[in-house]
């Protein structure tokens, strides 16, 4: 399969036009929020897909930045032939609010004092980032997203999106993620935001002047980036390989170890293109995540409302965010009767394996989305006759639409049952003469958003060849049948 | 089973009167040596156990100090009646080189200058600390351990000991440690190292005439807490509690959540009871630690010269020491021929288990501490007959001594051969005359360390029913018989 990269790209900057009110009961105005879009929003603005991205993520998901080195932090997944196939769908992907990549946080200026906020920042949620990025698609005139992604911190905002905008959300993925942090994952965090206040230099906030409180903050990074690692990748990638020595170098101070050249490495770039204060912040959101509004609600019925078909993802070796996280969640949708797989990718990489393995990742995601649904091969100008009919329009219109099912609807237009070839003939045989005395008023019916294998179960189950597909109102809007479902298995085969 | 307190105890302190070649060049003189003693020697001076401290322990082992609030770090495993039992051993405790409980380290006096060592101390390594356990040791008149016992980091010293002074121990228990260590281990320890060096209180090692660095070393301590527990007994503890309210604080530098002010709360507890400049030097021992030296050895390879008998101990829920290693640390000294037992404790504790699991602990060591010995049920005064003795002398010897079995000794002692009823009789029937013609020279042999359980299976494997015990330099110096096994195994049942 052809696989590309969406190619030169820029981050684009929208300016929500008025104040928000935060879950917290602050407000804040001038709120921007960087964000890029890949592939074409159809005319339908069905195709839209959200991406989410992790603690320290960015809007730069795919394609390549001018003149940069490295494409988006999620170029495996996003383009023309990949999961997020940019030739079929129109991908975003916005920093988050309370971030310091181009949308407002505590590095930001506050248009009050000319000055950033620091700690002044009001306290943000999860909650209230989903809502900023709902503000963004709203400009871009998208009600309804297809699909959002994200995972890590980015699968937190995939759920609460489900919570906060169950009819806006057709597919939600969430990825190496949980519905609510662990005491260990608190800790770890906890310990990365004591590294940064610890610091001298973070002055309560107020360093915007002058150096970053830099120790801490890549101190915080160097204890993330273990938890990223699994034991296994590590033993992998390090061993105990010395760095550029033979020798132990007997000092205190210094890195021997591979592992701790590379920790140092990447703790002290963080600093470089991370601000301390928007690690407080969103590491306090991501602990304070809680669905089930601490403890007063179980995690199925937090996810009462949810309307979106799920793919949970975890990765066999994440010990920061462990699969029975997921399973956790998976069986809370199950007792929602939500339609959810999960997908467990078998890794070494641990936590980090979301954004390595590309091969399975693609595959879980493409697969998913790309599943055939009732929508896809419904029959849409279906033929239905009216509850005040006769047997002998029924059958009229039977013979002439060479229909074998005729929905059944009341003069509003609502499926009131379904008439049959064989039930015409059988009212022939019995002389019965109204519709309402042959009709079956029981009627099984599915949904265009039903996977194509639901339909077909229920088929099958129930021992019929045709289901009317109706709408949230219960108005008829197609009909789907056992032949329809097997000429698409036939050609896929 | 009666258990017991050892009651009150006090820390005493040994002098090295001479000056200490450490393992890396540097001289170390006035070394000063904290430890603790329960129980007697006894007079052939061969009971002494040999506790080691793990990272942040002490000679404190066991009783209690005078006024203290708790009993010594390792109460529930000492005593009479546990399994170090005082009432057979003698246990001591003592203070690693480098600690701050006592013993030498970067906190003492350097006698040159009259101010502390700081950074000024020298490198010390693991082996480094056993030779001044061995010196303490040597100014108590023991030669030999019966055992060594040691968890975590401790477990790193018994290893060492096998290693260093092979003849010096009989019995050796590792407990939740390894061999080397992974390269998770040095990431975690590193970033306690980064987070002391990174506080500027820290002054490159030079602030013991004012305040200590107390939020890089309380910071070292979190991040150590954290991999000591386990996710699951995290759960258990803490779950996602909060600590004395019932909404969040919605401040980026609060506690809110019980395992955050549990977290802090012994990482501040810690800086008024250990010495960063310890945590630095003492880690980096860890890190080093490599008995392959660098992977130029198998562990196998490594481990030739240990004589000890092993009792490996894991925790099934230890992530920072993992079960797989003491796995590869079985299997090297099972390579080696070296009479080795592994038990996994189960538990939930995670690492701490070893300090917390005391039923499980106790049942383990005593176990393996109280094993019958083939010492323990030898004859001991054995009947021998020389190898220039006739047939008839050794039908005389076995009528008088109504014994089945005689080995056969040169001139000098050493086991030549051996010689039954059942020879005499075939020399009677074959008509031989020298003893030569009729004893058996592959003799197979016992030493009076072997389990019983190893002389049973050599007798039963080949067909015999006596081994002669020999010690290292072949010479006979007991007997042990299948009726002797028997005897033993029946009174136990």
């Amino acid at each position: 399969m052809r696989r590309e990269s969406v190619g030169q790209v820029e981050t684009q900057c929208f300016l929500i036009p008025e104040e928000l009110d935060l879950e917290h009961g602050d407000r804040l105005s001038d709120i921007r929020v960087a964000y890029e879009t890949y592939g074409q929003l159809n005319k339908e603005k069905s195709n839209a897909v959200l991406v989410c991205h992790a603690l320290s993520g960015d809007a730069h998901a795919g394609g390549w930045n001018k003149g940069a080195e490295k494409p988006g932090w999620w170029d495996l997944i996003i383009g023309p032939g990949k999961a997020l196939d940019t030739d079929r769908y129109y991908v975003i992907c916005s920093n988050v609010l309370g971030g310091c990549k181009g949308t407002t946080g505590p590095s930001s200026i506050n248009p009050r004092t000319g000055r950033p906020y620091g700690m002044k920042f009001p306290f943000i949620t999860i909650k209230d980032m989903v809502l900023v990025q709902k503000m963004l698609l709203d400009s871009l005139g998208i009600n309804q997203l297809f699909a959002v992604v994200g995972g890590s911190f980015g699968g937190m905002l995939v759920l609460q999106w489900c919570l906060s905008y169950p009819q806006s959300v057709r597919l939600a993925i969430p990825i190496a993620t949980c519905a609510y942090s662990s005491p260990q994952q608190i800790a770890f965090n906890e310990v990365g935001r004591r590294a940064i206040t610890s610091d001298p230099e973070w002055n309560n906030g107020d360093y915007y002047h002058r150096a970053p409180p830099a120790r801490g903050l890549s101190l915080a990074r160097m204890i993330g980036h273990i938890t990223y690692l699994s034991d296994e990748s590590m033993h992998q990638k390090f061993g105990r390989k010395l760095q550029d020595k033979g020798e132990y170098s007997f000092n205190l101070t210094s890195s021997d170890f591979q592992v701790e050249s590379y920790l140092r490495y990447h703790g002290e770039n963080f600093v470089n293109r991370f601000d301390a204060n928007s690690y407080l912040y969103i590491t306090k959101a991501i602990d304070y995540f809680d669905p089930t509004r601490k403890g007063s609600l179980s995690l199925a019925e937090a996810f009462k409302e949810a309307k979106a078909k799920f793919l949970v993802i975890s990765i066999s070796s994440d010990w920061l965010y462990p699969s029975y996280q997921s399973k956790e969640l998976v069986a809370a949708l199950i007792a929602n009767d939500i339609d959810v797989r999960h997908c467990e990718i078998k890794s070494n990489y641990g936590h980090d394996a979301f954004l390595l393995e590309s091969g399975q990742m693609n595959y879980a995601i493409s697969s998913f989305l790309t599943r055939t649904s009732v929508v896809d091969i419904m029959i849409r100008d279906v033929v239905t006759i009216n509850l005040a009919a006769s047997i002998e329009d029924a059958a009229r219109a039977m013979m002439t639409e060479g229909v074998t099912h005729l929905p059944v609807v009341s003069a509003e237009g609502n499926l009131a049952g379904i008439v049959t070839a064989w039930d015409v003939s059988r009212a022939v045989a019995l002389k019965y003469t109204l519709l309402e005395e042959i009709m079956t008023r029981e009627v099984f019916t599915s949904h265009q958003r039903d996977p194509i294998e639901k339909a077909a179960r229920s088929m099958n189950d129930h021992n019929i060849s045709a289901l009317p597909v109706v709408d949230e109102l219960g108005k008829v809007i197609g009909m789907i049948t056992s032949d329809g479902v097997s000429r698409l298995v036939g050609a896929c085969r």
